[in-house]
């Protein structure tokens, strides 16, 4: 009945947008009709900006940033600190960084974590490059931000290894979130924001 | 500080995703960055689709319906019932209807309601072919299935008035929705299934 109600390119349309996330088949059904009603104001500008995005994107050969230049803005902008360089998991967390506007150093992204369950090991992540950007540099902080996971965290123990002594890494605070209400929290954020407690 | 984060490329995406129903900026931030990560299997199915649906697209010149064929479909299926056409505001109907799997006749859609607030009478809407297709035909039952709203049933009441006394009219039945709390219901729908209560 399906391929009688619409022909096959706009169930393939349907298709390929239920795979984003955040989409699910009927809110991409939804999408595709609004974007095949509004062909001048949704789908032509959606269709551009793919094809534009796509020959456009670039990963940035120094931090693994994406972006549409390399070295990406991040790595250029003479504005930013070079004296901060801040390791995380994914493009993602660059963007969510920039967003909260509270970080004005260099970054250095990994790709993921390690995972002995899904077989990445250190030279599936960007891990030896950070080690040649680091090598001779002195007064750098290396504050990782990687996730407070087991993977996470065993990822942050060996790049630390990696590094040495003499550079000097940090990591993020760990505590209560802004808004967050303690009844939700489990024990072991309770018990670091308890150990991080500071006075009034 | 977003001009340095990514390439105007990356931005536009963003903001094109970000105009689809369902995708609020956040998650067309992150509908952006899966699209980028993943080219093959995310980015380029969709470009593809995008394009073809733009070039396939057509509106039936019978019933208004949108499809990649001229006359629809629905119209040519010569399984489905002539004797049976259901009248209904939006393309996004059909579908909703033909998901539902409980009518095999014709279809007819208005595109839209009349409305006296947003300045939409008669000859914004395909109510003229509507009585072109129903002139000499015989035997044909015409279901409204149009909202139940003061627009929505302005607009049978015109169409029933402009279709005359010889064609058979129906509207869709009213009462407790499937899965409905009475106690969120309005007095409307309450009394409406008051009135067609039936013998259990």
């Amino acid at each position: 009945m399906k391929a009688a109600l619409s022909g096959p390119e706009i169930e393939r349309l349907v298709q390929a947008l239920g795979k984003l996330p955040g989409l699910g088949p009927r809110s991409a059904r939804r999408a595709a009709l609004a974007l095949i009603k509004k062909r001048e104001t949704l789908l032509d500008p959606l269709s551009t900006a793919l094809r534009e995005a796509a020959a456009a994107i670039k990963v940035c050969s120094t931090c693994g940033h994406i972006d549409t230049t390399d070295p990406c803005g991040l790595c250029t902008d003479p504005r930013r600190d070079d004296h901060l360089l801040c390791v995380v998991e994914d493009v993602g967390d660059v963007w969510a960084l920039e967003r909260a506007g509270v970080y004005r150093g260099r970054y250095h992204v990994l790709g993921g974590t390690l995972s002995a369950l899904d077989g990445r090991g250190p030279d599936a992540l960007n891990i030896a490059s950070l080690i040649d950007r680091m090598t001779g540099k002195t007064g750098v902080e290396v504050v990782l931000a990687l996730s407070a996971t087991v993977e996470g965290q065993a990822t942050a123990h060996y790049i630390t290894e990696r590094l040495g002594a003499g550079v000097n890494v940090t990591r993020l605070g760990h505590g209560v979130p802004i808004g967050g209400e303690l009844g939700y929290l489990d024990e072991g954020t309770l018990a670091a924001a308890f150990k991080s407690r500071r006075p009034l």
